[in-house]
């Protein structure tokens, strides 16, 4: 149990307005816009607080997530060490071509900023001044969900305890108990499994690129990313089930060079790897993303393989929407915003999951993959060099839309 | 046997500078074009005159392809029945959405006149005043690819005959034989079979659309053409192995109604069904498209989905670089044209095979296609009628780049 955190949170409320269910950067962040449209939430988390701020998982931000984290408070650190980029390469037969977004979409950037360092912004600020926000709160269920006040069931230390809602928003992720509130049947999940994971590494060696390098290589995919000028993030395309601990260093690298290789004189320079970790591959949408009194937010609403770089961006696009929507409630009484939620959503995340899926299966290779398969990825590939329009739509895609 | 071609080619020649195996659009094309370069040339076709002009098969001719059969003298019943599109229209989610050519592309557009009208127009040509072109030569081997004289050993009449020959070009499609002469092992072929076939139909009743309508629809694909402006040309989406005499009149235009159905007031004219077929559709390349003395062109070097309206365009594209190759040859001793021909012609046989799979897998319903992968086909549609540069793309592959 954090002391710290229940010393800065002693009265824990028996009822609020709206019960956030999950302390990552979704519901973090709409307990942060919330309190500032002053709207009474309270963030249940499960996990401890160290664990919640170490969680490796995206790092490249578009710019409407950049200004919706300044307006919510958060962006002062994010200003002084975010790295701003113009655009991304990417490689394939044994060749580079940049992706320069400014002059394809009309001025736009990414900023790279690690989302452990999100979450560790947001609950500083949320502790300083906000909602509570109960760490080793463990959901155990959502009841109530026809009625006007839903009520969160969970544990926290040793006691089981309820908050009565208005409102619950389950910002749970993909494996959250919130959506498990909505009777069978009024939910409908759309899925696809890849038949590959990403092998992710952390490496104390600053980046051996400026912008990030998305590789297709007959090996597989890799990625070259960066969480900071001193630390390199890696991936590697591997077998799903793949043991992280059954590569060595040394192959790691060898494979990662492997892939990278491109005519000329560049090369991959390599450090110690402090973290490694293999993640799957999904693409998931829940429709509606609202039943009744209780909503889906960020990962507990969809999930997008990583390759767009969307994940956390639709994270903090829901939330926006979902706390303008409340905001507007407690204003003036209209739930127009809340009725519109769900179809704005997903406008948007269809959007990503389609660049998501089509960046995953032009630089994958899938292990049953035939050879006519490969030539296309290299002609869409070609293309891309080639056609101004081919490489707008990618690089629109990926700066994302404001909201 | 036709006596026509008889009387009009009385002299069967035992030898020739260039051997044409096949009378399809490229074959009599690659002919006609030689015959302006003076490359004295044969053409041996295996079927009879009539069948050959009766072979259902594309209907819309990129410009460059227009501009190959005007300046090949084939262009004056084109120029006078010919169509022109400047656009066509995709269907999805009962609405519908038009691909504006000249606005997107800077000014083109696209022909419509059936490639039996071209061929019997070639046809016409070439026995008026062309090389020999001989129906009924069924072609059986040709030997000596490794030598400075291919043989093309065909039967004509009933008697065994052989034809001598600097070069021979494959254009006998895709089960075509000139490809057996080259050694196993020197040709690999990149290959893809979908799951689905084209029923395809005339009728007697004029177009219901003045364009084009590429159709996505829960049922599955649908396209609506034309041949003249008093001809149809439909095609439905069916599964592989359907026998096209199991359906009824009017369950194919039930079938069809219900795929092109939108909100509003149009309708799906109906009239009798002059012709039926069911088509498979299929990717193939194979590289190179030349060895030693033996050329590839056409169908007999790669095949397209018809989705993306490019087999007879890149046929076209391909003789139309295979005989400026031979002019070069004969008139300057440089093989250089020659040399070039594989590489070059892959390069934009590539691009149309990517597109080809592009449209035929957005607008088709797999028999497995899980229900993921048809909201991300109505996201990728929704995205084409909403960003200009993802219409652009779809616009510019379509019309086709000049030569």
């Amino acid at each position: 149990m954090n002391e710290r955190t229940v010393s800065q949170n002693p009265v824990i409320p028996e009822s609020t307005t709206v019960g956030i269910v999950g302390g990552g950067p979704a519901g973090l962040l709409l307990a942060r816009l919330l309190h500032q449209a002053g709207v009474e939430c309270v963030v249940l988390e499960s996990r401890e607080r160290a664990y919640v701020e170490q969680r490796q998982r995206a790092g490249v931000l578009e710019q409407s997530t950049v200004d919706v984290l300044r307006a919510s408070g958060a962006g002062e650190r994010l200003e002084r060490e975010g790295i701003v980029h113009d655009g991304i390469e990417l490689s394939w037969d044994r060749r580079r071509h940049r992706i320069d977004f400014p002059g394809l979409t009309g001025g736009k950037q990414v900023w790279i900023y690690a989302q452990t360092e999100v979450v560790k912004d947001l609950i500083e600020l949320q502790l300083a001044d906000g909602a509570p926000l109960l760490f080793e709160a463990q959901v155990t269920e959502v009841t109530g969900a026809d009625t006007d006040r839903p009520v969160v069931h969970y544990t926290h230390a040793g006691a089981e305890r309820t908050l009565r809602c208005d409102y619950v928003v389950g910002c749970d992720g993909f494996h959250g108990v919130v959506r498990d509130a909505i009777p069978d049947g009024e939910l409908t999940t759309y899925e696809r499994v890849y038949p590959y994971s990403w092998f992710g590494i952390l490496a104390d060696v600053p980046p051996s690129n400026d912008e990030l390098v998305y590789a297709h290589s007959p090996r597989g995919f890799a990625l070259l990313s960066m969480r900071s000028h001193t630390v390199s993030r890696l991936y590697l395309q591997v077998p799903n089930g793949t043991d992280p601990q059954a590569w060595s260093d040394e192959e790691i690298w060898d494979e990662l060079d492997a892939r990278f290789a491109v005519d000329g004189d560049w090369k991959l320079a390599r450090g110690p790897i402090t973290q490694r970790a293999v993640l799957p591959l999904r693409s998931s949408v829940t429709e509606p993303l609202r039943w009744g009194r209780i909503f889906l937010a960020g990962d507990a609403g969809h999930i997008v393989p990583p390759t767009g770089a969307k994940g956390l961006n639709l994270a903090a696009a829901d939330v926006t929407v979902l706390a303008r929507a409340f905001g507007q409630l407690h204003r003036t009484g209209s739930s127009d915003g809340l009725d519109a939620y769900s179809r704005q959503c997903l406008s948007r995340v269809w959007r990503a999951e389609q660049f998501s899926y089509f960046m995953t299966t032009t630089l994958h290779v899938a292990p049953d993959q035939n050879p006519f398969d490969t030539r296309l990825q290299i002609s869409q590939l070609d293309r891309i060099a080639a056609s101004p329009h081919a490489a707008a739509e990618l690089a629109l895609n990926y700066v994302g839309t404001a909201l």
